[in-house]
């Protein structure tokens, strides 16, 4: 297997660290000694901690869409794709204790004004989300199985939204239960 | 008028500061300097920027506590006085490019796990603000404008949650249309 390179153990690294500690809580020191590489190979390959930044962002973009798959999973009803999908997200949160939080988020919270372009890569990521999400949503609402008139768009929005606050609440009170509460009302609620 | 004393303008500071740039990218030298104060004064007062942190968020939050004197306003019908209190909220937002966003998301998001006893504190501002709105929610339940059968401390928790996740997407998008949609869900969809 080939080793991988210098650039990819910094992002891997950083992903972890600005995942778990957020992004000023992180100096470069941190995650050139996680990647176990000399720190000033670091400037070789981002201009700044804030260059990786953004490309973090996208590679945990990348990987967080995967869990998007089971949504197209056409064997289950919408809904019922909607909670794997639901649960899926809660797993990954209890993995780690609550305590990561969404990236999107605490990037959104952390670094919308600090570094430039990061509003663009957050803006693409809750669009394509949503635009994934609205997909099921549209299906459900033609099947009758969702009657809640808003267009799906506009309620993927404001589903991903409110995940982005539960997982803010799980993470401040070490807990699974806003995560459920969430899951509960969206689908017994929401999308009545 | 008397003078405020040097605690007082370094909290006042420490408010706008953290609440403005988040904890971890503010530095004590920031905040004696935007208190005007020598930075060895800070440390007569706060044993660390840490202890400052948990004494801003108190303050935050009792000042935002005053918004829900709305919810209070029985001249008016529930849910009219839930539309005045988002109208409020979304107004503050406006009010700083929602550049901001509410200090619990934020340090939910960046401190939970950094500093001892935060989660403590945000524990408890998240329960007092549910409390709150629990209050005006029952009584829409009670007169029959409000049908989402769920308990009403169960839904103000999971409004309060969304409302973090929209000021998050407001902050990244700098946008208002976040904020607005998570009204029109949460008065014409959720409380339905």
């Amino acid at each position: 297997m080939a080793k991988p390179n210098v650039k990819q153990q910094l992002v891997t690294a950083g992903l972890n660290l600005l995942h778990s500690k957020g992004f000023n809580a992180t100096s470069v020191q941190d995650i050139t000694d996680a990647a176990g590489v000399p720190k000033g190979s670091f400037y070789n390959h981002f201009a700044s901690k804030e260059t990786l930044g953004l490309e973090v962002l996208e590679r945990y973009a990348e990987a967080a869409a995967t869990y998007c798959d089971v949504l197209d999973d056409t064997s289950l009803a919408p809904k019922a794709r909607m909670r794997q999908y639901f649960d899926l997200l809660i797993g990954a949160n209890t993995a780690t204790d609550y305590n990561c939080g969404c990236m999107l988020g605490n990037f959104s919270s952390e670094l919308s004004s600090q570094i430039p372009g990061m509003r663009d890569v957050l803006r693409r990521c809750f669009d394509t989300w949503a635009a994934c999400l609205a997909v099921v949503i549209a299906e459900a609402q033609r099947d009758g199985s969702v009657r809640a008139p808003q267009p799906a768009l506009e309620l993927a929005h404001f589903i991903i939204d409110a995940w982005q606050g539960a997982v803010l609440h799980a993470k401040a009170s070490q807990s699974r239960a806003p995560l459920d509460r969430y899951a509960d009302m969206v689908l017994n609620q929401i999308l009545l």
